[in-house]
């Protein structure tokens, strides 16, 4: 029996699992993403997560046939360059070969929106459907389209639904660039703007939850519970977010008319079918063919998505439409 | 040697080919499209449409293997519904079958930006592209994408590009929608906002030309003309156009990482390279990856491409991914 090591580098927790046939989870680590020195110390704590999850499945990591990781950034050639949210990392690292050789056996990395929109498209929600586009909401927006039930990666770049223009001449993005949904929806950008409202005044529970619960970022979690607490400055940033993911994903549909949408990435998880289904109304007033909308739906592999998807990199069957064919496996590359 | 004929119906005109191999073009006739009456009168002006082409070919229509014909409107199995533009066409008419009664062949229909996209694909601008958006400039915008050399029609409705939201809550679209590309690129939206600054005192030479021309509405050489002339408000229209293309083509690559993007249509053919070279230095500040910006390119096939995508429909190698897969060829059918 051949099992996998999947690891998922995200900027707050690096997540690592071992996985056995039909992604059976059969160890699991969890380690905080550190927040300062440079590529070299996050490796390291991918290694021990990589290593304190073998040890929980019982094994020894030489016994793993390979070992996929997802991050952050532009992935090429098993390298990352600028990696935004993990510390020191502006420029290229060679993260894959930096892991092949600490753990001892076979690493691939991929982009980690890419892996695991692939999971869902073949162990979650997307199963069901020959097309659909996933929207994954997190500190930023990434996502990306599966057509005839494979990944369409382009010329390697495809997905970027966060920088759809949602708003000519709008606001600021994160990229620098101006309009994005990104700009409106990414955590990134949703904290900074409520940060601004609250120095001009505005009123929020936002940042005293941020503190009781000792963090020092909105995570997802912050913002689900001020929403449950009626928080009235979340609730309307939560609504703009809300709008400017419908119009992307709906102008998407339009020019694509997938089956489905399927909804991940920290905050659509943590938000769930309530947000879903709030995207899914607020998708109606731009959809072209409004009679027969597109399921939302949020992803079932919720947080382990990412390192079950990253796994997958080194499994047999993967694979992904478009670059693959001129020989570029778009997005993952073996070290 | 089997020829086929192609007819594209638009709301001026009516163009129908006689085609050979490597479609040759063996005969040609153009008819005005009639602006009263009803799909009857519509269809028997095809009609007399492709018995002129034949006869410019110096065959008989019975020696055509058959003709396919681009109509506006919602295509399905063989009928038209909604086909704005077109006189009295608000409800169902069953134009392949009305077709193939009178000329005596078999008639398959399809979508006319559909089977113009199909011919660029196969035959045109696309040819060298694996991978392509098409966005068809005219009345509306209208478009679609190739992918891995095949154009995706999704569920049948894929293509609607003129149908991304540029703007939230921004200009009331044709469609009822707000903010859609469309509302501000459409040369039918774009008259009705000209028309709206005229009675607002602003000046323009655009309705001079019209009449001068002897025309009821401001055709795409209106435009080219006025553009030629200096004038002022039509600058600012085309250029307020090319922006909203723009920024919807941009965030269609940012999501596709397509090769190309193929621009087509009435105004867009007319209009020509140096506005494919502003469209694509204005889709420059939303790429994403603007290091390696897509080819913007004109339709190679021109006014011509949507009778020649036409007779795809007729011929043996017809082919388009998605709904073809569940057995209906969407956006075409046969009678």
């Amino acid at each position: 029996m051949s099992v996998y090591g999947g690891i998922d580098l995200g900027g707050t927790k690096i997540q690592a699992l071992v996985l056995g046939p039909r992604n059976k989870v059969l160890g699991s680590a969890r380690m905080k993403t550190p927040t300062s020195g440079g590529p070299e110390d996050v490796a390291r704590e991918m290694e021990r997560a990589m290593r304190a999850a073998a040890e929980d499945a019982g094994i020894e990591v030489s016994e793993l046939a390979g070992v996929g990781a997802g991050s952050p950034g532009v992935v090429r050639d098993g390298t990352v360059t600028s990696a935004r949210n993990l510390p020191g990392w502006d420029g290229t690292f060679a993260l894959a070969d930096h892991l092949q050789k600490a753990l001892g056996v076979p690493v691939k990395i991929g982009n980690d929106v890419g892996v695991a929109l692939e999971a869902e498209v073949r162990h979650g929600a997307g199963r069901r459907y020959a097309s659909l586009l996933g929207v994954f909401w997190g500190t930023g927006v990434g996502g990306g389209v599966a057509i005839d039930g494979e990944r369409w990666v382009g010329r390697g770049g495809a997905g970027e639904i966060g920088h759809t223009v949602v708003e000519l001449d709008g606001a600021r993005c994160t990229c620098g660039r101006r309009g994005c949904m990104e700009a409106y929806a990414g955590r990134g950008a949703m904290e900074a703007h409520a940060r601004k409202l609250v120095d001009r005044g505005q009123k929020t529970d936002l940042f005293k939850l941020m503190r009781k619960q000792d963090r020092d970022r909105l995570t997802s979690g912050i913002w689900a519970r001020a929403l449950e607490q009626g928080d009235e400055l979340a609730e309307h940033m939560i609504e703009r977010a809300v709008k400017a993911i419908a119009a992307a994903a709906a102008s998407a549909v339009n020019l694509l008319d997938v089956e489905a949408v399927i909804l991940g990435g920290g905050l659509g998880v943590r938000l769930g079918d309530p947000v879903a289904k709030r995207i899914s109304k607020a998708m109606r007033p731009h959809l072209f063919a409004d009679d027969r909308p597109p399921q939302v739906e949020v992803a079932t592999l919720g947080d382990l998505g990412g390192a079950i998807g990253a796994s997958l990199l080194v499994r047999p069957q993967s694979r992904a439409r478009g670059a693959r064919r001129a020989g570029a496996r778009a997005g993952s590359s073996s070290a």
